[in-house]
């Protein structure tokens, strides 16, 4: 099955990678989705959709996330291996 | 002027970070807009506005970047300070 991902196609799996490193470092946290979504700021369906690899993230999201997680995103990013 | 950034503002220059970075790393190789466009599979206007720090980039797209100037996406954003 092909996933589309916001018209675009994550053949390489970069989203879910991202995905896994944000579960990762919130869970590491002891984060919840909510509390991270809030402590992002944004909504809590479209973090699990980002977590899952399902969202073409934007960045000013992934700053939002990263920061969220005392963080940076080239940090995140790095450790997503992206 | 507040100027907004696809639905979100850039309130702490974030974008014009990322942008300063891709064009700082294109000159380095020598590229034009339009050839590091045409390398990364995005639109050369849009790439303008990467760029100039008017457009929110997706992951998807800070990673085709980077790849076309051969470095990583965490790579990118930590020259741009991000």
């Amino acid at each position: 099955m092909v996933r589309r991902i916001s018209g675009q196609e994550d053949t390489a799996g970069h989203l879910k990678r991202l995905g896994d490193a944000v579960r990762a470092a919130r869970n590491a946290r002891g984060l919840s989705q909510e509390e991270l979504a809030d402590a992002a700021g944004i909504d809590r369906s479209h973090l699990g959709k980002i977590e899952r690899g399902e969202r073409n993230v934007t960045l000013l999201n992934v700053i939002r996330i990263a920061t969220a997680l005392n963080g940076s995103a080239a940090g995140l990013l790095s450790e997503a291996g992206l």
